[in-house]
């Protein structure tokens, strides 16, 4: 695994994820690792993500060292040929190129702008980091994707489903006060259309994902039908794809609560957080046993070691 | 020790002192607590106690991971039951249960309010942490107390103190710009009620602190005579308990400078810092043979490294 | 070596380089300084310090503690005998003393006002730091100079002269928006004066540096005169020390491209980062196999590791 950006990365997702789960059971291994440098760059807040990544580097004795680009640096310039005579001090050319110096993986979180559609599904700064680092570039969330919280996601669903057949997973829609960006449903969707599950999607009309990410998969605009059966439900709010970026809608009825669940087979239920109480998930299904959202957290910790594990061969 | 909140926790205050002086002479024992993890979450500004904690848990092996919340991350809700409609991203049950999955220990600052004496005295938010972290929670300075200043100060009572009597340690305010929490005095004046020696209090009409810090301890309005013939004082401002988070004088006269000291009995003269030279303590006495603030800071290495030690066993 | 804050303080020049250069063939050493402690103060934001200080700390199984004064602590007091009764919350000499209970090595980073040029090159800030830490210091970029550069910056030209005679070696001032500290010009030029190398420097009318940073040093107000058969070119923009802290030019004639290029021997282009594309140096001269300014970034850890490895012995 050169980088790690997409599931398209990815040579054998179970191998990951069954790597993930090992570390799991025996999770400090210092010798594995020992010495590597790993550069956490942030470019916009992050709990989960950068504790998360931190522990899993040190698991691993890799040092990891974490940069609030803007706050303990400042603004990057990511347009080629430009005379740099405004605000932006360094030109991504350079600040890319010099952390692919310091360290053995760069991972790098951004996010979409949400008001320009082109730039943020084309992934102009990711692209940026990952043509100038010149070393492993793992995403710690992008415009599009969030790899890392699909992978944690996708152990979590294995760790919990015990059945014989496939799992019935059905990502739903929540409403929620501000735009969010599509990257988590979309990378939930993406590997869910590569694992072994019957996947299926409910949100409300307007709100479908690009079609790149819903590709031969059911969408139901109706969440009584969308929800019906299901074994899993991830519960998430994001902006609309088509009139990009916009909150077209926060209808309460979506938010997910004893009567959604009523409708499901017992499903677990999931959510990446940080998670609006009472808006997007009552308190009703968050501290009831159906809900899973922080062995989904805690998972994080083992996707990070493992990727990072393959990224520091 | 399940947990350090206070030095109600703590089964045998010598012993904690004792394993804090031998840390100081021989610090570094990497393999005490080799790969622990643990994190240190701030609400509020740092310097002593995130660089202090930051080296007693590298002398002890383990990783310490600090995260500011509010500007790392992003505000906590810790109201039950809201619809999180507002500025509030995630819920204290979310954030705090996600941390007790990543770490071993969680240390948590917080600050009062100094406006609802109710909800300060009460601790929300630290018996948020407690309630829903799952692991040990440390204080690094609550609403109410900061009992690492305060095992670091009676350790330094200590190192300090050679004759055969109990010494005379006074508290006693000093004027300020600022409205200061009450939690440095009530934790000390807690501390020297459970410590081997003769304690007393001296502050202006209307600073008495709240009855359970002084229960059984004499109070002087007048310095002149709370004073008289201390072996060591701790100088310190506080707003009011009574008129709750007022500053209700400042009378440059409490400003301790030499004039206090020459009615002592040639006083150690201790403050927890940061400290505003010329208003609170004089710099004739702060360049002098008798502060011992330095060592009451350098001491919060051993008094943190000794706690950790605790409660990562 | 006792603190490193300008090649005064070096015994012996080639020999640091040259640890730098054994350092950079075999980086990770963590017995060498293991347990150390380093503690790294920002008054300033910085992002090639920040991070090779830290990577380099860890080579040396040191450890590196990161503290943003300001952002991560409170404003400092400086001047001594005041009553600190305005917004400065600590007095710079318990905040150093503190810190140097709690490290081995105290790195620092300061910035000029650019207003005020007798403080500024009496290095008031520094000078505290040096006077009350008790501990070695470690330059991180000061008022009037930035050491670990200038060491990064000899040991790349070394890396980079193969030929037997000594290189000719040209500062050229460039055109920016900002008016920026004469610290790494001044260092540059401190240490060219001391290196084997035929050393001169060219800038406008009104730039020429303080007299101590070129004694016996050419400088030519016509750029195409100073750059004539240079070897090695350091470009850098800074504001004019005569009319303290001015940008009295921005001419873009001294943008450093092809034109100047071709007026050198096949020049190595040189510059500390960050840098404005187009306005300093152009893309046309950055992307080309002329410029090495990322091997100077990268060296910048050997050049700390160096350093630290002298200091914490």
């Amino acid at each position: 695994m050169k980088h790690f950006t997409s599931i398209a990365d990815v040579n054998d997702v179970n191998q990951l994820v069954e790597q993930a789960i090992s570390f799991k059971a025996n999770a400090f291994q210092p010798e594995l690792r020992k010495g590597k440098k790993v550069g956490l760059v942030f470019l916009n807040p992050s709990l989960r993500t950068r504790l998360s990544t931190q522990v899993a580097a040190q698991n691993l004795g890799a040092e990891a060292i974490v940069l609030d680009i803007g706050k303990d640096g400042w603004a990057l310039e990511f347009e080629d040929g430009k005379i740099m005579n405004g605000d932006k001090a360094e030109h991504i050319r350079e600040a890319a190129a010099v952390m692919g110096r310091y360290f053995d993986v760069l991972g790098v979180r951004t996010f979409p702008s949400l008001t320009d559609k082109a730039t943020d599904y084309s992934e102009t700064l990711l692209q940026s980091f990952l043509k100038h680092a010149g070393i492993p570039v793992l995403s710690l969330e992008s415009g599009t994707r969030h790899p890392l919280q699909s992978l944690a996601d996708l152990m979590t669903i294995k760790e919990h489903w015990t059945k014989d057949r496939k799992p019935k997973v059905v990502l739903t829609w929540a409403p929620h006060i501000k735009a969010l960006p599509q990257a988590v449903p979309n990378s939930f969707a993406e590997w869910m259309m590569h694992a072994d599950v019957d996947f299926s999607i409910t949100n409300p009309e307007g709100y479908n994902l690009a079609p790149e990410f819903r590709e031969g998969v059911s969408v139901y605009h109706d969440q009584a039908a969308g929800l019906a059966g299901a074994d899993f439900v991830y519960v998430k709010n994001w902006s609309a794809y088509e009139a990009y970026g916009q909150v077209l809608s926060q209808d309460e009825s979506w938010s997910f609560g004893n009567d959604q669940l009523a409708l499901t087979n017992n499903a677990k239920v999931m959510h990446c957080l940080p998670v609006r109480r009472g808006l997007v998930i009552k308190d009703e299904v968050l501290d009831s046993a159906n809900a899973i959202h922080l062995d989904q957290a805690e998972n994080r910790v083992y996707a990070a070691q493992s990727v990072l594990n393959e990224l520091l061969k």
